[in-house]
């Protein structure tokens, strides 16, 4: 039989986090599973983008970069970012996409390291980190890439090396990685190690420091629900920031760009690894977002998510045993992330009828139905 | 004497233009002269993004990157501004910063020139364009940057440059480049030739086709009115797209980026540009800037800027002639840009007290007071 209505009802009613409901904007009658892919709009948002506009960009004009703060919002929003991920406010900055995050992490620890020329990745991580892994490998003088098998990163560490990637959270199987052991093992072999968050932050605790990390880029629209697009955000560990160069060398990583000084001389922190204009719109989106999942905190998150999978998995135990579905990657809570995949041979067709009737997940081919357990909404 | 104001209202009068001050929102009282650093916001601006936060993202949810032409956004909005550059729809796509953009040119034309090693740039241009052209020059393999003295582009090309780089028109003196024979100059040796037109979009017409140019990049926040740190474009002639990769692979370049293939394989055409997810909410602002500058047409706009600097011209020759100001760059409506600057030794106070007034230009170190002549406002 398995759990019923009733105890559901239950479980929200002795919920801690059952208010942020009313935080979001969401369509009636719709379930939304999918918040792990485009975390819906936070109430204040579309009043806040409002007052950007009219106040900030129409009455302050020009002078709003510097009296509206439009020219700290990269750093003062990765410093809200920060206490999530467990970092100091001065090891992260926001902007650009994460695609962009992670050409500048991999080419400037490749450019820092002329004697490793390798980047390593295992061989079923999400998609744009294996394509910019590549490219950045066939661009970047003498270096190439190395895919190791899913799971199997830590076994083709070696002297040459020059950063590994992986992401905390795995896109499919919600798998969460060991981030301090494999982080040691990345530093023990002299090796940069790049974490993605994308799937991770606003969904699992993540300890940075703790964990030894060193590098970490991360998304602003899914978990942090910052809106379609939002900027991403990017983490260099205080102790390798002076040593590390982004040749992205835009104006906006200058020591002093409104200097307009010929040469160019990167800022001495995090700053370096701005590239362009802040992008205004989509970081105040994101600064919304961010305030709260701050609010809530990532421990409370990561608790209400760990019980709405056991509550699920039980359901699908009980009620979908006579199908041919299996709930793909590890249950034990703190080995998982934030969302859930059902393997099923007709997936596609179930993500298309759960959606005629308000439940939104989404379909991952062949043959995954993958629904986000997010506990804000 | 000069210039009368019965003579400025009469020019307003019979201004065909004059209807497009509607359009826009600007503080009461305010004449705004920086809409080259930061156009105002278009008044339909506040609402379309309020729709796009409640309709698209709040009730469309994940749905609309499909159904409210999300992903489509970049290549749509690059076509509208095809037409104001001179280039077809299929050339122009939007997406990352002016500088992002830069680099990936640039890094595409040394790789796809393994013969030729030399970025080329003068010693004037845009900060931002002097710090990239540096930064990916030390980046790709055995490359190297060759700085022009300012207008000497032209006699530095020669068989070793892959790219050559230059504004259209300069950010201090508003000089107006001659594109077809400095494209013509660039082909001859066989290099590319990079035009930022950052400062010319918007404000003057351009013909990239009928100067035969290769390659460009340009802003959207300046003269297209895209608001703070909105989203920038680049155009790649049809002829080059093959040939070209973006090193810069992200998810969005890819040929079927919801495939989600662990092999990287870039878009046939444009898009093969584009690198992360689309930023929603500061592309929507920006297609709400272009419709209005397409609207208005760039003839009319550069017919329009070349009277205001007449007029401007007229009343500093009649009136300032008692002080120690020069306008400087070039005379000529054909070889100026949108906007204009005054030397002084005092221009950084004077820029300060016309604000007290409610007059609203910018000061670029160390005595330059800058004026946008926009046309639209």
């Amino acid at each position: 039989m398995g759990p019923t209505l009733d105890e559901a009802r239950a479980l929200d009613a002795a919920d801690p986090l059952a208010s942020f409901r009313d935080r979001f904007s969401l369509p009636k009658g719709v379930i939304y599973l999918d918040g792990n892919s485009l975390g819906p709009p936070p109430t204040k948002t579309r009043e806040r983008i409002g007052k950007v506009i009219s106040g900030e960009w129409g009455e302050g004009l020009i002078g709003s970069w510097e009296k509206a703060g439009w020219i700290a919002a990269p750093a003062r929003i990765g410093a809200k970012i920060a206490p999530l991920v467990g970092a100091s406010a001065h090891e992260v900055i926001v902007g650009d996409s994460t695609s962009v995050n992670l050409f500048k992490l991999m080419a400037a620890t490749l450019a820092a390291q002329p004697e490793r020329r390798t980047v390593l990745i295992e061989a079923d991580d999400f998609p744009t980190d294996l394509y910019l892994a590549r490219g950045v490998a066939g661009f970047a003088p003498d270096a190439r890439l190395k895919i190791a098998p899913p799971g199997g990163l830590c076994e083709f560490l070696g002297p040459d090396i020059a950063i590994a990637v992986l992401s905390h959270v795995h896109y499919k199987t919600a798998e969460r990685r060991d981030m301090a052991a494999i982080s040691r093992a990345a530093r023990d072999c002299g090796a940069f190690m790049l974490w993605d968050l994308s799937h991770s932050v606003g969904a699992v605790r993540i300890d940075l420091h703790g964990a030894g990390a060193d590098l970490a880029v991360g998304c602003g629209y899914k978990h942090l629900n910052g809106g379609p697009g939002a900027p991403a955000f990017l983490f260099v560990a205080e102790r390798h920031q002076a040593r590390l160069e982004n040749p992205l060398s835009g104006w906006m990583g200058h020591a002093d760009p409104f200097a307009f000084a010929p040469e160019y001389r990167p800022a001495k922190g995090i700053a370096r690894f701005l590239v362009g204009t802040p992008p205004i719109l989509g970081l105040s989106a994101l600064e919304a977002g961010v305030e709260i999942v701050s609010e809530a905190g990532a421990a409370a998150i990561e608790a209400k998510a760990a019980r709405l999978f056991e509550f699920l998995a039980a359901c699908a135990a009980s009620r979908l045993a006579c199908f041919d579905l299996t709930i793909i990657g590890p249950s034990e809570a703190e080995r998982r992330g934030g969302h859930v995949c059902l393997r099923h041979p007709d997936a596609g067709r179930l993500i298309a009828l759960l959606a005629e009737r308000g439940v939104i997940g989404d379909f991952r081919p062949p043959d995954l139905a993958r629904f986000g357990l997010s506990p804000l909404f």
